[in-house]
């Protein structure tokens, strides 16, 4: 153990997380991220919540997502950037922190781009789980793209879906897609619009990518009693449904002062009702009124969805002995003495001194195992 | 090289930044962060710029501070506890990252708990070398913490200070300075009080940790011509200056907006005018008036001096050798494709199919050297 442990941070890299979920098992993955949601959701008003922080540019948005409550302060760094797979790069990267409020020490650090899948189809299926009709099994999957498998097991596993019903402007999208989920149990019809995938089905999920005001779902789709997982109208901008279709159902979302600028409620007036679904998890709302209803769960993805899914990130990962220690923000001998760090036998974060005739290797000085 | 270039991280632990201090020496890092917040000051309107977001609690604050021009996206993480010392914690701890605006890919990591301190004292300096009296010599410095020595040597090479007059309240602070500022060419006089300290000092540096609402200076012990440099005051509820050693100044910020809500400025009304300091860099305020004038520089911190530190910091760090490549966000062999990095053979950051039998070393699986 180290001699100042509270000033090291945990850290979570790419490869430890996709170690994680293979090891613990991407249904457990979701299911797990899915209960710590539920339970945070239903302590709502014991966190300090704001909208995100977003930074705009022509090509895409880089946004920061902090939350607190009493003990704990996370935040995720994510960027949306849809001309990315262009040049071999994800469209979404994300990386996450917790730390702790009682000393502002970081004490743990984890990539969030696989995640942020794992966490908002968790969330959606969730919502799901509560707002969509009992007992319907087909779902419509609109956007093809790299979060739809995750949404798709999280609505086999969580929302009872048992056949989905496919459509992507590209076609190789909806055929990765298909050889992605062969074996998974999983009915897959791939189908030539979104009006044929959307006919006939219990849940419709929007899950798109591009940075555009787009009406992928238009009145005359929507059927009595679906509901609508709208997951891609996330930012200002970039919306995916008719302002109609939002009219004509009950609306939840997640915090509404965010939903308003990023949702696709962003096309609403200021007075156009939603509920915020903490409510429905917590019994302060009774969610869907009726069989016909239409519901919508206008998703943006909020802090305190990624809040929860580091804690269960943290947790799994010191279960599984994976990860490490690393250095972040430094551990002097000394706190009132930061200049000294400077002098006398370099130290590394445990306060010992370092060999002087030792090679230069800062990533063995920097870390240890954290399983070691 | 890896294969995915654009999403690997190059990291600079705590230990890796005080390798780089001591190799590049650090009145050459002070100087050299010195010069690129001058440089980034001077070109101030190209930045998108927010006060900082700050997590407030009982026992200290949790701070995000993003700014972005149109090529780099930067934001620090910081926290002040005042009683972390206590407790063997430091009571600023801080990282940060650089990240590209194109793409949203975070490509470096920092340390910045000892950063802070260097690049605070830099923009200390650099505000005094050009509203301080030409020729002043003579500085008191009342709190004499973890900061105290890095404003010393800031102001010894870049303001023209000779001797400090010293003082805190506690008087194994001001021992502990006296200690790690020997033969340094600084004349050093303890003092028996903030008002022996400050007596014909030609500049008075402020730069005191607890959170409250204190009166450090009064209008008593102000001299004409004065340079105030006020350090502590930077958040809601911690001052340091008499609102009338204000009334009597002329006050200079660095960014208006969060210097009313954080600064010693928070005493004031709204209407009290202040100038932002990047406007004497640029040559659109003339700074001091007279010989006679005070002058305050109400200093609270702001988004863009760790930006340019960070930046001094990735360019000194390539330059030496120093940091790693680590794998923070991922990179998947087909970004359209994140579930298939599920699948099939565990592929590291550089997309290559790792070997079945190797042991789960994580650390090794995660890195490329940076200089490797």
């Amino acid at each position: 153990m180290s001699a100042h442990p509270h000033a090291t941070t945990v850290f979570l890299s790419a490869s430890d997380v996709i170690r994680l979920v293979r090891q613990h098992g991407l249904p457990a993955c979701i299911a797990g991220v899915a209960q710590r949601i539920e339970r945070d959701f239903r302590r709502w008003p014991l966190f300090v919540k704001s909208a995100r922080i977003a930074s705009h540019s022509e090509t895409g948005v880089i946004e920061l997502m902090p939350i607190a409550d009493a003990s704990e302060f996370s935040f995720k760094y994510v960027n949306g950037h849809p001309g990315n797979t262009r040049s071999g790069l994800p469209t979404v990267m994300a990386f996450g922190v917790l730390a702790d409020v009682a000393t502002g020490a970081p004490r743990f650090l984890s990539e969030l781009t696989l995640t942020t899948a794992i966490r908002t189809a968790a969330m959606s299926a969730l919502a799901a789980s509560r707002l969509a009709r009992p007992g319907g099994t087909r779902m419509a999957l609109i956007g093809n793209g790299a979060q739809s498998e995750f949404q798709a097991l999280a609505f086999r596993d969580l929302a009872g879906v048992r056949e989905l019903r496919l459509f992507d402007i590209d076609p190789r999208a909806t055929a990765k897609l298909m050889s992605n989920l062969q074996g998974e149990g999983l009915v897959l019809r791939p189908c030539a619009s979104a009006g044929e995938a959307v006919h006939g089905a219990d849940i419709v999920t929007t899950v798109t990518a591009d940075k555009a005001c787009a009406t992928i779902l238009t009145p005359a789709m929507i059927e009595a009693g679906m509901h609508i997982n709208a997951v891609g109208g996330d930012s200002p901008g970039k919306t995916e449904l008719h302002p109609d279709v939002l009219r004509a159902a009950a609306v939840f979302v997640e915090f509404e002062p965010q939903s308003r600028i990023e949702g696709d409620l962003q096309q609403m007036p200021a007075d156009f009702a939603v509920t915020e679904f903490w409510q429905v998890l917590a019994g302060a709302h009774p969610g869907r009124a009726s069989a016909a209803q239409v519901t919508v769960f206008d998703s943006v993805g909020f802090a305190l969805e990624d809040y929860s899914a580091l804690t269960f990130l943290r947790d799994t990962a010191l279960a599984l002995g994976i990860g490490e220690r690393i250095d972040l923000v430094g551990g002097v001998p000394d706190p009132k003495n930061l200049f000294g760090a400077l002098r006398g036998p370099a130290t590394n974060v445990a306060g010992s001194p370092r060999q002087a005739s030792r090679p230069a290797t800062p990533a063995a000085l920097a870390r240890e195992p954290l399983a070691g």
